[in-house]
């Protein structure tokens, strides 16, 4: 493939500066029609060393208005990324709507060997990752963002004359390291790891452009024109295309999860003061064995109002040590957070390595608030069981353990709490006239809950429903539920 | 003074639950009335190594919802930290309205040897550190905070133990190092530094609390008690206060910058295009340099609506490499933004060491559309220049290189941009409403520019007017300034 393709192209001096000319006055005007249309714009430089990425990236920003895009250069790896899923870098950083947002080096890296190493990746992780890689660019699409790579390809020799050059000057020679003379050694070898990652990741919505960038001017020129090429599509499907189709799902009213849960499972008092004190001990301790170990937790809170979420959490952090963990207690989104995918907010909440990071709901609003009051179309909330999947078995991969709490009630019991909550003064703030407007909605909420739980619980990352009729009852379970399962994964 | 201190003091156990329940008690009523009052509370803690701070941090957070308070542990100095002003880490991390923020180790440690290393801090920045600090504590508490300040105090010989029991169990020993052991060696040596840290910052309105702690659960109580002490009073406080006195200012009418100003300069269309290259090369040459000797660069672009700070910006960026420079284009706050220090959505975007922020607009809000509109009381805006020059400072003695740009035009320059606006089909959305109103409040802005040029225009952080009516003279007179400046700094 990439052996193929003819090098020698070239654009002289003269055709260079009248083609050029044209373009950037193109690219200019599109910039304003992406703001107004509200498009995100991603693109990723991706290549040799000393192919020509940074020229190639200053070339293409010449004419858009420098307000309106951010340029990430993504060769090191800090700690702060090291210690997250490599999705969490890129993710975080995605555009808003109307802008843009350039990656120098992208994604595919961390599935290739050398990339692999600077993230210290499994080799779980890191053999899933063109997976990944692939989730996250469709994500992205259907969120509506246009996803333009290019990869750089040069020739052997010309990569070895570049390297000289720059060793030659010392204002550059600092530029150039063992690694990227290895590359050079191992021509043809890295060529087949690259072209391995092309085959891998070239998708129908963001495919691969080769850019024989031996020739600057050339490479200029193309880039230019895909660019172009690229948005004006992406313009004219934005006006054209109709809502997307809805998908016939599954039929699932044979097995609904909540029906077969049992709301009178009780503890008693004595029972609740021992076991609590005890597993509290536990967590204590395993909070310390997961900084040392550097493993990350995710807790997802998610249940019926009222089902005593805080009063549940609470028990879980009591004992832990402050510093080892978050609650991020989760409300509507902000306007900026509007303007990106929904996953993003989440994404940017994710715990580093050796935390652990309690949402008080989640990600599943998708499914369920945003599902039952239409704030996300149906073709919207229906692809996020699986981008939950996909985002949930990255972290997994990346070494997060990861548990789903449903704290289920029924009808009455809300009702009773709805009602206690009102006449104690210190406590009615917490009842509003829109828990009573969910609660009308209770059915809708139940079939939506019932999805949720079959069609994103994994063996990486399982949903327990936990009994909550009686609190000190759902207490417990879910610090057994921790206890266990972190004991077997610090072993 | 800490070697007066009678570090005797001790709680039996039985005293000690029998205070503490009540304490407990009273604390997480009155966390609900921090929320209520929407009072950010910061409680820091400081003191020598193994005195137990992460023990009574979890204590003092027991009876709190974990929904509402971070932690944050400031012990590991990353390198995002190293590469920023030392109060970046801090301000960014500030709390919203109505939450707390633990900091685990306080700012003031950077204004010690020992933090100074760590931080890779000058020795200026270093010298200049507790007024920076002071004026941190001093901005938060104005804007509303309450800030607790702890500091933990042991003795020689209690801290010679506990790190005895600490190294003599596997499961802790890690947790002492060298530096740890050299300060119970130097235990007088360091008492002194820590006794002249106390006495530098402790301020009126956040004074430190000296905490007996050789006996963890006297130090337990003793906590608790101060901070129910400080957050009553804060709630009386903010129930009585009236809004506080605004305070008479210089007579300015002597000097107003603006009426010297020299509109009428222009440039011939040669001397641009010839100047511009010259200078877009050199300031493309600077932003390497600037990369390899690690400095940071702020550029403040302010100025009447019109007056072409985007033309501006575009030719200071077109020649820099895009991975060096981020434009940051400020507009009205969001939500969560209002909830915290008006300074705080600005730290948040402050350039790391090597790289150049562009501020479209900026902090300087405060003293202008703020001011006008009245979105600013009086008293807030009129501190907010001290706040502004002690944040510039504080960036000055990291490093960063900063540039103050007021481009200015006439009213009737300005009018004649606006009809060209209007009659232009592909600007005309450039031009709104609120144009027209700004334009009609002149005067009073023409005022506040001018106290704002006077206030704010220091020897580390000047203000430069540039003179637009001639568009390309004003390009050509900010780029003579950036490079100049720039080629100072990094000969």
């Amino acid at each position: 493939m990439l052996s193929n393709i003819d090098l020698d192209k070239k654009v002289d001096s003269k055709a260079y500066k009248n083609e050029l000319a044209p373009l950037q006055k193109r690219l200019t005007a599109l910039q304003e029609v992406i703001k107004e249309k509200n498009i995100p714009v991603v693109i990723a430089f991706e290549g040799w060393s000393a192919s020509g990425k940074g020229t190639l990236i200053s070339r293409l920003l010449y004419p858009l208005d420098p307000r309106n895009f951010n340029v990430y250069t993504m060769a090191k790896v800090n700690e702060d990324a090291v210690m997250r899923p490599v999705l969490w870098s890129y993710f975080t950083k995605t555009p808003s709507k109307g802008r843009l947002t350039i990656y120098d080096k992208s994604w595919h890296r961390a599935g290739m060997d050398s990339g692999a190493e600077k993230w210290n990746m499994s080799k779980r992780a890191r053999q899933g990752f063109f997976y990944d890689a692939n989730a996250f660019e469709e994500q992205l699409s259907d969120f509506g963002a246009l996803i333009i790579k290019f990869f750089l390809h040069i020739s052997k020799d010309e990569q070895k004359n570049r390297f000289k050059e720059l060793q030659s000057n010392p204002d550059t020679s600092w530029r150039i390291d063992k690694a990227d003379l290895n590359q050079n050694k191992e021509y043809s070898e890295n060529l087949k790891i690259f072209e391995n990652m092309l085959h891998n990741t070239n998708n129908p919505r963001s495919p691969w452009n080769i850019i024989e960038a031996n020739d600057t001017k050339y490479a200029t020129i193309k880039v230019y024109k895909t660019v172009i090429e690229k948005i004006e599509e992406k313009i004219k499907e934005a006006e054209t295309s109709e809502v997307k189709n809805t998908f016939e799902d599954f039929d699932f009213t044979d097995s609904m999860p909540l029906e077969k849960v049992d709301l009178s499972l009780t503890i008693s008092d004595a029972e609740y003061d021992k076991k609590l004190k005890e597993l509290q001990g536990k967590i204590s301790d395993l909070g310390y064995k997961l900084y040392k170990k550097r493993k990350s937790v995710v807790i997802v809170y998610e249940g019926w109002d009222a089902a005593g979420k805080g009063g549940n959490i609470k028990r879980v952090t009591e004992e832990l040590d402050p510093r080892g963990y978050e609650v991020v207690p989760i409300a509507s989104p902000s306007k900026e957070e509007l303007n990106h995918h929904y996953l993003w907010r989440f994404w940017n909440k994710m715990p580093k390595d050796g935390h652990i990071a309690i949402f008080d709901r989640s990600w599943y609003g998708r499914v369920m608030v945003e599902r039952i009051e239409g704030y996300a179309r149906q073709d919207e909330w229906q692809r996020a069981y699986k981008e939950i999947n996909d985002m949930e078995l990255h972290m997994h991969n990346h070494g997060t353990i990861i548990f789903k709490f449903w704290l289920h009630i029924d009808k009455d019991e809300q009702l009773k709490r709805f009602k206690a909550r009102q006449e104690n003064p210190l406590k009615r703030h917490k009842i509003t006239d829109e828990d009573w407007r969910n609660r009308e909605k209770w059915n809708d909420y139940e079939t939506a809950v019932n999805h949720m739980l079959i069609k994103t619980d994994t063996e990486y990352a399982p949903w327990t429903i936990i009994e909550s009729n009686n609190k000190k009852f759902a207490r417990i379970k879910v610090l057994e539920i921790l206890v266990k399962k972190l004991e077997k994964e610090l072993e």
